[in-house]
């Protein structure tokens, strides 16, 4: 059975992992004859936002342990994610991607990534292994691609419009942004990159999401099989 | 457009609404052409479960807030709910719907329904409106049949194996339980009540569990329609 690792950054879309997105690849995959892993970091999130309210609250929370709430506990923290035991690597979308996995909301064009997420995405990359990356979560792609010296990446935040910011810190860093419509993935097939905007787009249904995530598993079935080689 | 009003019990299988469920809710009725309006009680989670650890966390949650992360912040208060306003009522699953809709996890077959909760569903009921519950959230319709005086109304738990507590208290109350499959929504046209066992099934894929979202979802158009009347 093929083996695909997704890793979360938390559990709702102002300080985790957005719910449709996560719940919308693991469907995706299930439908697609994948068997999913989940991962985590094992640290606190970067701050955590009542969703009810829209503002921030005055505690701290575990990534592992929110992620887990998706993952229905079966879950590692990414510190034991080994590229070897997977076929490819995804990362749903949500804030949480961008405040979790990346400094991209503290520092912008200047943003790093976190290094226990820039040693998974660097063991997928050169394994030669796919790696996709939901709504935000192409951020890490993008950071992923420039510290590996890469230039010229080709990746999607949805339309120009939505995704000002992401984008001018993508081509700061030496990458290409694709425009794409809400489901349709955005294939670097070279370095085996996979985007599509998801959630990117304020005003999707939850069905062009969860057409997203579809498109996003079946870009990696293709590559899987050459079909873009 | 059709409307659904979705209730919520927090954000998570072991504390909350179950995700994969909630998220697959949401998906089908989008891909169904619904339109959803999300709700929970404005009241504390019966307690606060650590997804990673499987073990009780010595803190509190409000299920507004929680719920709120599945809705992406668009939601209210139960209290707010009323039946006029929308076409069909619906409960994802997870051990929050035992937990924190009804008491059956302290009293069992004793069990009683929250007071905002029977409101609510009383409501739907007296305007000749499907009421549908997946998983463990079943425990609502049967609890709602009881308190209406009603008897024999058919709704499933699954396999008599995996659901054995809740389907003794079903027969207590003197409703009556019928076997179905994972992803075979059970319809009691007459009462307008829809079951779907889903997660009752402890090896459900993830696309089995979404496969069950969309059979309640066509069996509520299908009432709606008057497909079994």
């Amino acid at each position: 059975m093929k083996r695909m690792a997704v890793v979360l950054s938390g559990c709702g879309v102002y300080d985790g992992s957005e719910i449709t997105e996560a719940a919308g690849v693991v469907i995706a995959l299930s439908q697609a004859g994948w068997q999913a892993a989940f991962f985590a970091p094992d640290r606190d999130q970067m701050h955590v936002v009542d969703h009810a309210k829209g503002q921030q609250a005055g505690e701290s929370r575990n990534m592992l342990s929110e992620s887990a709430r998706i993952a229905r506990g079966d879950i590692k923290p990414l510190s034991l994610l080994e590229a070897g035991d997977f076929d490819a690597l995804i990362f749903p979308g949500g804030f949480g991607a961008a405040k979790n996995l990346t400094r991209f909301v503290e520092l912008g064009p200047a943003a790093t990534l976190f290094p226990d997420v820039s040693r998974v995405v660097n063991a997928f990359m050169q394994a030669g292994k796919p790696v996709a990356a939901l709504c935000a979560a192409p951020l890490v792609l993008g950071l992923a691609a420039r510290d590996a010296g890469l230039n010229g990446v080709r990746i999607t935040f949805g339309h120009e419009e939505e995704g000002r910011d992401m984008i001018a810190a993508l081509q700061a860093w030496g990458q290409q942004h694709e425009e794409k419509p809400v489901s349709e993935a955005c294939v670097d097939a070279e370095r085996k990159f996979i985007s599509v905007p998801a959630y990117m787009y304020g005003a999707a249904t939850p069905a062009q999401v969860f057409a997203a995530c579809q498109s996003a598993v079946a870009a990696v079935d293709q590559l899987l099989v050459g079909k873009f080689a």
